[in-house]
């Protein structure tokens, strides 16, 4: 067993081609489908770049407003799991809300005959924002507030956390924000959705490990752990003494470091100019001056390791000033994600072949087995 | 891009050390710990190689004790979960209940704090048999049969299934087939578990991912389908043209092949044995007969292909001999899994690494946004 190499953690290791995105990690440069994703962000609307990467190319009028009608006529969740949310512990977690809610989701659509791959993928992307605020509100002791049809995919779930409805500005951000985070290569949390799908299960069971994989600290976890560290930091004076103590202590600083970029993370920058505007806006002295202080520490002492801001650096700070509760932006990014993870899935299924890798047994070769009344 | 290679299905590639069990796919042999899983199927119970794979070592009686009277007494389900099983639909596929409801744990587990990860391990894996007897009945009009902590842990799930408790020979049988299927390396829903995990995500978030991956066709999902099969054939002298027919239109056998035993599956040959015994006393001229010739057959017209019975050839039907419905054969292969996946998760979070590979970009490098007005 011993010389055979071990690929720690995959890393460069390539499994399948794409057409979806491509990350170049020197650069800083993110593409979908051949567009910069700041383009994107700065152009599109969420619908348009959902059509981009599960049809291939950017839509026409009637094919947008067909997707538009389509995703915002199935933005109901079912009457029975309706009911059972209320029933959650208040302090259930949304992601796991989420998990079990698309889990379900397969409980009661999988015995229904089957649909289209890309129609189910655009039903499944629907209901997320449903779920997460009807959770949330009930949570905390609010009334639900229904979906909206005049409203687009993104500005909906504003409105349906907030009970108000976006103005242009704030619509337009979270488009950006939501396109920022749609797609992105073969990351965890999508490369769990093509494990399950690889052994031809359906797309509830893949979108169900995507959640529970995007979940973690290490992924899209970490946005959240980003805003208890603003906090604990509290003022801009304190940042060069706490990540000198992280680094003495080895711990990862949450919103740093990339498998793939290996300088800064073209989303982050995109999203530390809205985390900008919205501080001066909101006359925040504290998130946003504190992070960026963070960056220009971190960047100082760990830029020959390659460490730089990720996406989730300023992500969480730019929710924080919309308004959003801390326990929620990991669900925000799997609302957006949600359609990176299908698109990859349908793309993998059509070469398919399934994902089984192997371990390297370090264990002993020849074990006796000691009768019970005779062990020690 | 061009000339990266591509790792397809991820074969032969080394992803971690274990030393959870090694696979000989050339002489066919199995073990676990270093001990032959045939001589674990003959002579070791369920808890005790449960016991085996999570602490590395063969437990006394008092250790094994303990283990069996926390598994007994963690058999129930959360009487909210109870209550939606109730309301499922009846033509839900029991995986995707499975999945559900470990996910469904999770929202009432993960808020309550923590426990040592072994000791969850063991809680999920309690709770596996009473989703599935409980649903299985609710579905067919039973009364649920609520859990003996008289019995052991597949002699119960047999109880709790049927109604009647097993005999002797059968609460053996039981207990093997457990065995058999409890661990094997880094198949596709123990590595969809371990991807999930690698992101410092919880324990039923890999769980409910790795149920989601077992579903499939190509994996767990193969032995449901096995019993399609021989329906179909109905006679051992259909099976050849069968098989021809099959070959021809190129469509796969369920029930044969393997990514990494190039010979016979040491569990078939198990398997094997068991379906003939309880064939001979049930009076069976079909299924056994069939399946038999079926081998026969196949190996004959591909074993130069490397294509030999794998676990799903005969766990289908010995589990249609023992009086258990199609409909839950996946299931089955979950409720020995989970022991194998629970303790994969464990033994990679000792050592972890987020698992993120990468694509090879095959789409346009430079695409124009080109406004919705002007598109076409
Ligand atoms: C994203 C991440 C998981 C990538 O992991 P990876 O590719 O496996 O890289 P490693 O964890 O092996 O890190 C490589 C080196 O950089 C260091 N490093 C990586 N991220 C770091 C961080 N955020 N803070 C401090 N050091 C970091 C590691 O300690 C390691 O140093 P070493 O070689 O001296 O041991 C990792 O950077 C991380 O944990 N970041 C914080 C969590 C986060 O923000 N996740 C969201 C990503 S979108
Ligand atoms: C288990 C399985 C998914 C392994 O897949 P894999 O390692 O990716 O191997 P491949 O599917 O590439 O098969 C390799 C070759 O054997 C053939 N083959 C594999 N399994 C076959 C089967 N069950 N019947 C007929 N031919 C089969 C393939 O067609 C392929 O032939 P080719 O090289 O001429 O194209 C595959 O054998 C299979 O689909 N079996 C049937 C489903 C099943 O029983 N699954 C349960 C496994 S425990």
């Amino acid at each position: 067993m011993k010389g055979i190499k071990i690929f720690k953690g995959l890393e460069n290791v390539a499994v399948a081609k794409t057409s979806l995105s491509h990350i170049n990690g020197e650069k800083g440069r993110l593409i979908y489908r051949g567009i910069p994703v700041e383009i994107l962000a700065e152009k599109a609307t969420f619908e348009e770049v959902a059509f981009l990467l599960w049809f291939g190319y950017l839509p026409n009028r009637k094919e947008l407003d067909d997707l538009i009608k389509f995703m915002s006529d199935n933005r109901n969740i079912h009457s029975e799991i309706e009911d059972w949310i209320v029933k959650f512990p208040r302090e259930a977690h949304p992601m796991d809300v989420l998990r079990s809610c698309v889990s379900l989701f397969g409980v009661f659509e999988n015995s229904r005959g089957s649909h289209d791959e890309i129609q189910k993928a655009a039903k499944i992307t629907a209901k997320f924002p449903t779920i997460v605020s009807y959770h949330y509100r009930l949570s905390r002791g609010l009334n639900p507030v229904p979906p909206d049809k005049t409203l687009d995919h993104a500005s909906n779930f504003y409105y349906m956390m907030t009970g108000e409805k976006p103005d242009e500005e704030i619509s337009k951000l979270m488009n950006s924000i939501f396109i920022l985070h749609a797609e992105q290569g073969l990351n965890a949390s999508t490369f769990a959705a093509m494990v399950i799908a690889s052994t031809l299960s359906d797309m509830y069971s893949s979108i169900t490990g995507a959640i529970g994989a995007l979940k973690g600290a290490l992924h899209g976890g970490a946005n959240e752990k980003v805003i208890d560290m603003i906090e604990d930091i509290g003022l801009p004076e304190n940042v060069e003494s706490y990540v000198e103590e992280a680094l003495k202590e080895k711990r990862k600083i949450p919103g740093f470091g990339h498998r793939v970029y290996k300088t800064y993370d073209p989303r982050s920058k995109v999203l530390r100019e809205y985390a900008r505007k919205l501080s001066s806006k909101m006359d925040d002295i504290k998130y946003f001056p504190v992070t960026e202080k963070l960056e220009k520490v971190v960047v100082e002492k760990l830029a020959h390791k390659k460490i730089f801001p990720n996406v989730d650096l300023y992500s969480g700070i730019v929710y924080k000033l919309l308004g959003f509760p801390k326990e929620i932006y990991t669900t925000i990014f799997a609302i957006a994600r949600v359609v990176g993870w299908t698109a990859h899935i349908i793309e993998y299924n059509k070469f398919n072949k399934i994902i089984r890798p192997c371990g390297v047994y370090i264990g002993p070769m020849n074990a006796e087995y000691i009768p019970l009344e005779a062990r020690e």
